[in-house]
Formats: structure tokens, sequence, C-alpha cells
């Protein structure tokens, strides 16, 4: 339990939510990135929008209760949500994890049951902000990140500030075509960034070479069924040695390196912070993508980013959140 | 000739030069855009880059010279120009127009033999930054600019100022890759932008299928020399109903649109500037891009775009070196 007073309201902490496709992390962050307090629970995104609301509801009122705090003790709610959000509205119009929500006015949900300040943000927007505060990006003005998970999300720091374009909804790299004559993408366009690098393009891509009667260890590792496939389990059979994984996670580190070429020639970032369970692969996935990069990349923008792997891992989200909250200003 | 006394720097008007493949434009302009002097002299850019380089010298001194100016009632000389710059440095890396030109260091050139500040941005970055300030996105604070001309440049206003990344190279927005399996292009990479959907992308493969044999009526157009086939004279072909040229741009069409959803979902921005030469094809080319790229790109992205062309013409660069040299401020 955490010892509270009413203190001035920019000195209060931030109750960060970080609302995943598997679960929803809460936090009590100060201005300074302490995480005073965290929980985390399942989002069971599958029983529909009212019922993760629910457990949202819940979970934010059992941190509170756990930590005998108040709205009134706080600066502010912050959210992070995947999918392309109306910052303005505050409003998740999509959200990919989710596939039930459709323009879900989640800040007021929020805003009215608390009664306090309700932010919302792109997870991962917030992530950018996270490693641009507290993580991989200290003290670099202008950064890219990448989430390789499930899907793949951006987030974009530049000057120092997290970049929303006019609607809060920039920052969705993940749906950058590159392959305009590739596979079909959740987004409805052919050939994205996630459509080919992503951990559920990775993960279809082995089971659909296995099905064609590719040999591969993966096969044993999941005890035949295939479907138990994901991204991590390939990158573990790559680790080992296995030519089929290894061959998968080289294309997809092709098309990473692609899209970071991308990247390098429109925004000459300082850095490109790569987060998500994804980033976890390592060097098989890594190493080729970063080779790529550079070398497709104009030189002089090449020769000025480092291209790194995020340090908060799972905790971006909610650092990000609360960094969003306490304000988007330049440090 | 120009009445000039020694005004306060910031009060003085800049030497702004455009050097584009085809001609060098130099011109007096004012902190608020008024232009008092202008003029223009090819740039022979196949004589090299020490031609090059004398004829620009003579360019400024005439100007200077006809309007009895001296480097001292300049706030100072600015330089745009085609290809990615070092602007740390004040380098042109490379210039796509001017194959020869490699790591020239113009800015100095020019301070050395003029003694007064000297600026150096990209062309296509000059004509955001002018459209922006006296052009079709005045008041906009987000927008992204491509010029569609022989090749395809871009240049991106964050919060009313000309972004420019980690060393001034940022907006090589025709090199973004949208078909990673696609034609070669001058950068070293495959399917790029420019390589789909420039001027040069357009005639190219307008050419190569009047060789394969289709009917058109370009090639009366042209005398029968299909090496003089220019975007433009297919852009005036499709006006005119022929069903090559109309294919042609279509498809190039598809292409600029991919890339526009892409910047779409990445910026977020308010506003899309189209510029350079094969704007004024006008609605065979830019309808169905603009249809591609609303219907590809996030709706509420999609939502908060407008589409335009470019107000200045080829006076953008002159205008934007112009305004790089007064202060890249938010305005």
């Amino acid at each position: 339990m955490l010892k509270m007073q009413v203190l001035e309201k920019e000195a209060r902490p931030v109750l960060a939510v970080d609302i995943g496709g598997t679960k929803i992390i809460t936090a009590i962050i100060t201005a300074d990135g302490q995480v005073l307090a965290e929980a985390c629970q399942p989002t069971l995104a599958g029983e529909g929008v009212p019922a993760v609301i629910g457990r949202l509801f819940s979970a934010i009122d059992n941190l509170l209760q756990q930590n005998s705090l108040k709205t009134s003790h706080l600066r502010g709610i912050s959210l992070a949500v995947a999918g392309p959000i109306d910052s303005k509205r505050g409003i998740v119009t999509v959200s990919p994890n989710m596939p039930d929500w459709h323009d879900v006015p989640l800040r007021e949900m929020i805003r009215q049951r608390y009664e306090g300040e309700t932010f919302l943000v792109n997870d991962a927007s917030a992530a950018a902000l996270g490693e641009h505060r507290f993580g991989a990006g200290r003290g670099i003005n202008d950064l890219v990140l990448l989430t390789l998970g499930t899907g793949i999300g951006g987030g974009i720091i530049i000057d120092g500030r997290l970049y929303g374009g006019a609607g809060g909804a920039a920052g969705e790299i993940g749906h950058m075509v590159i392959d305009v004559n590739g596979p079909a993408c959740g987004c409805g366009r052919r050939g994205c960034l996630e459509a080919l690098a992503s951990g559920t393009a990775v993960a279809r891509e082995t089971i659909k070479r296995l099905r064609q009667g590719e040999k591969s260890s993966l096969a044993a590792m999941v005890g035949g069924r295939l479907e138990d496939i994901t991204a991590e389990k390939v990158g573990e059979a790559a680790r080992q040695g296995d030519g089929l994984a290894q061959d998968v996670l080289s294309r997809a580190a092709k098309y990473l390196g692609v899209g970071m070429a991308n990247l390098i020639n429109i925004f000459n970032p300082q850095m490109i912070i790569l987060g998500g369970g994804m980033a976890n692969i390592g060097a098989p996935l890594l190493d080729p993508a970063r080779q790529v990069a550079l070398a497709q990349a104009f030189p002089i923008a090449a020769g000025a980013v480092s291209i790194v792997t995020a340090e908060l891992g799972e905790a971006a989200g909610i650092y990000g959140a609360a960094a969003f909250a306490f304000g988007n200003d330049r440090r």
C-alpha cells in the first residue's frame, strides 16, 4: 500500500494502463519514471468489448484500492491501446488484437467513471515515448520505434516529442506497403510490412511450408500441433540450427530491412529501436535485417542511424502512457 | 536595378539559387516572399562539376552586378540542390540529375567566394518549405510534399518546420520501396516509388510497350522518335483518349496512390502536396492516385488529409531556399 498525500497536480503519479491483446497491465508511475505499483490480468479479448471494459474497470479499481488511492491523488489515468487512435475524440477506431473494437469511446468511458483527466495513446507510440524518456532512446531527439509482435506497430519521436500528426494516428509503420503484390494484410492492403515480417507472418509462413512437406525440428517441438508454432518457437529452432526456421526468419529479416531502409531514407533518424516479442529472437532476425537496411539506405542517412533493441520490454507501454500524461514536451 | 541600403541583417533579402538538372534559377527574395529580381540559365550538367560550378558563380555574380548588390546587402546566399545533402558539412553527397556530383562541398565553395552566410538544402525540402510559407501549404502544420519529375523528391513539414532529421537528409520519399521485386532504381534498390511512378518511369514504360508493338497515338506525336517520349507527352495523349497512355498513367497512379497511403499511415498529415512537372498532367494521373491513397490508408488518417497540387510551380525551390535562410522556425 502506498502512503499518498494529495500532491500538487504536476507532482502526482499517473495510473498507466496498457491494454494488449493478451493482457492488461496497470501501474502507478511517477514523473521521474518510478513504478510505485503494478498489476497484470488477462484481456480475454475474445469475450467482447463490454467484458474487456469490465475487466479494465476492475483492474483500475483494484490498483486504486490496494494502494489506498483516489483519483484526486493522481495526475490522471492514461491508456495505451493498439490500433489507430482518434486522439481528438479519444476513440479507439479499430484495434488489430481485439477484432470487435470499432470506434470505442474509451477515453470518455474512463473519464466518466473516474472523474479525472484521462489520456489515450496508441501502444506503439507509447512504447516510443517510454523508450525515449526512460529506455534505449534517452537523449535521442529523432527516433523511430517498431514493435515486432503479433502485428507491427510504430512510434515516431521528432525533436524530442511524440509525433502524432493531424489527429494522433501517425506512426502506423507496420502498414507501409513494401510489396505491392504481396500477401493480404488485416488492414485490407497487400504486402504491408506487418503482413511480411510480423510474428503472425513468420508463424503462418512456417506452418505453410511444413504443410507443403518441408522438414524441420519445429514439427516435433510442437508435438505435431503445427497451429502451436509461434515466431518465438521459430526463433528457438533457428538458434538450434533448423534450416527451415533460419530461412523463414531470414526472409522476414529481409523485409524488415527493406522497411527500415525506407524509414532511414524518409526520417534520417538518429536511432531505430526494435521492440516487441519478436525482437527477443535476436541475431537470427536482427542481424540480417540491420545489414539489409544499412546496405539499401542512402549512405549519408545509413551512417547516422543506430539500430538497437528496446530496453523496457513489455513495460514500455505503461512507461510511455505515463510520459504521455505528464506532457509531450521536449526533454 | 535595385536600390538597396545596408539593412539590419534580419531585414536583408536572400539570394536564393535552385540548381536543377536542366536550369539554374537565381533570385533575390525578401523575408515576406517578394521576388525583387530573378534570372535563369541552363545547367548543362553533362559538362561536369567544375563547369556547372563556374556557371553557378557567373549566375550569382550577374544577379548581384545587375542589381548593384554586394554580399553585405544580403541575409545570405541559399542553395537548393537535388539529392541527399549532408547539411552539417554543407556537402551535396550525390545528385540524381547530375551523375558526376559526389561529395561536392558546395556550401564552403560559395562561402569562400562570397564571404557571407551560406545555406544548402535539398530541392524538394526547399519546395516543401516554399509551399508551406508562400504556397498551397500556408497555415498547415503537418504536411508532406512530393515533387513528381524526372525523379521523385520529398519534403516534410512537421509542426510548421522543415524536418531534416539527424543530418538534414530526411525526406527521400521517392526512395521508399513499395514493390520489393520491382524494377531497379538509380539508388541501387528495387521498386522504389521513383522507379515506378516518376516521369522517367512513365516514359520508359511507354517506350517499352510501344517497342513491344502496342498501338498508340504517341508514336506519331513524336514522329516515330520514341526516345522523345516524355511523361508530359504521355499525359497529353491520355487526355486525348489514347488507350496506352491512359493505361501507363493509371498504373503509375496506382503506385503513387500506394506510396501516398504509406505516407498517410505513417504521418497522418493534414496535407499532401504534389508538385513537379508530372503534377501538371492533372486528372489522368492525380485522380486515380488520390482514390487509391484514400481507399487504402486507415480511414481516420485518410479522412484528415487533403491531397492538393503545388501552387508555386518551379519557383517553389527558390522560395523555399530563401525561407530556409530566413530561419526554419515555426510560422
